[in-house]
């Protein structure tokens, strides 16, 4: 973890826009691997994420699984808030090295030269590498004590301006990834009321 | 839907195995879209489902949104079974298809030329043009009520002997599809236990 008044420039630049959060399904639906990063009494951290799902448009509910065994755990089950920040195939060795050590031992930040922005309705900060910032507050944490299943509200969406469709990273277990391909439209055989 | 009764033999054979059901992440973890088969009083349906999660390795669950309008939900909810069935990127038209009517209105094996065989433990038929099939079996219902999300326990798991990757199909939204690229491995790099 980090000292969270910390907050530092991007090296790299990427352009963002506000999303509207009804519409976040574009970047997190396909099942990306995402960053989680928290904070908690003065200090930050991050972890790499793989099992989520979208909920609901209105409000904008995004369900995910953040075992107890996890740093992260207890400081966004205490804060109430966490940034789901998606990172594109580049960030690759960054986000394994970042699933492969404890917040609890290092500052995470430092290690892997994570740059952050102040979000604007959380205390975890955005990770400026990464290509969209989700900022979450906790919605329902029924299941948490039984699935370590918590339920967020996303209440602010930056993505890039551009590509629309970035490369994301998607895990399959044993250290094996899939990259996104290519992007196909069926748009034209849609009803209007599925799109 | 269709009568239950009718179980009908695959035009396209595909040799499957039994895969442990702790392992069934490589396939459900990177997001695919997938057909969702159901059975309730004699009737089969079939639905496209993208919202879903893993959520434990033992037992083997599975979270995913299958919202009230759909036919499927009642015969889900009622029979409390389904079998999770994941379509390669050569089914993304029948996958559009089967998610743009309604099993209330068409029979959606008949129409899409889907063909069937009985599963293992459950009432719901396994599509035999898909290359891995999950039975589930409904674990916990206390959040159907308030978000339609369904727990299910995966109880056996049958998947295409090759390829070991198949080329899945993400949605996006707004009738565009990603499909599954490259993979990369990145083994070396991660603690044993973290695999």
């Amino acid at each position: 973890m980090k000292a969270a008044s910390k907050v530092t420039k991007s090296a790299k630049t990427i352009g963002k826009k506000d999303l509207p959060v009804a519409e976040i399904r574009r970047y997190l639906e396909p099942g990306p691997i995402v960053l989680v990063t928290s904070s908690w009494k003065g200090e930050d951290n991050v972890m790499t994420m793989g099992w989520h799902t979208v909920m609901e448009f209105t409000p904008s509910l995004v369900g995910c699984i953040i075992a107890g065994g996890n740093h992260s755990h207890a400081m966004i089950r205490k804060s109430g808030q966490c940034v789901i920040n998606i990172p594109t195939a580049d960030m690759l060795d960054t986000v394994v090295g970042i699933g492969n050590c404890s917040g609890a031992d290092v500052d995470k930040f430092e290690r892997f030269g994570l740059t952050t922005q102040q979000a604007k309705h959380v205390d975890a900060p955005l990770l400026t590498q990464c290509f969209a910032n989700l900022e979450c507050r906790l919605h329902d944490k029924r299941l948490i004590g039984r699935y370590d299943f918590f339920i967020f509200e996303v209440v602010k969406a930056h993505v890039a301006r551009t590509p629309k469709y970035p490369q994301a990273v998607h895990y399959t277990g044993d250290g094996i990834f899939t990259l996104s391909g290519r992007q196909v439209s069926r748009r034209a055989k849609f009803r209007p009321e599925m799109l």
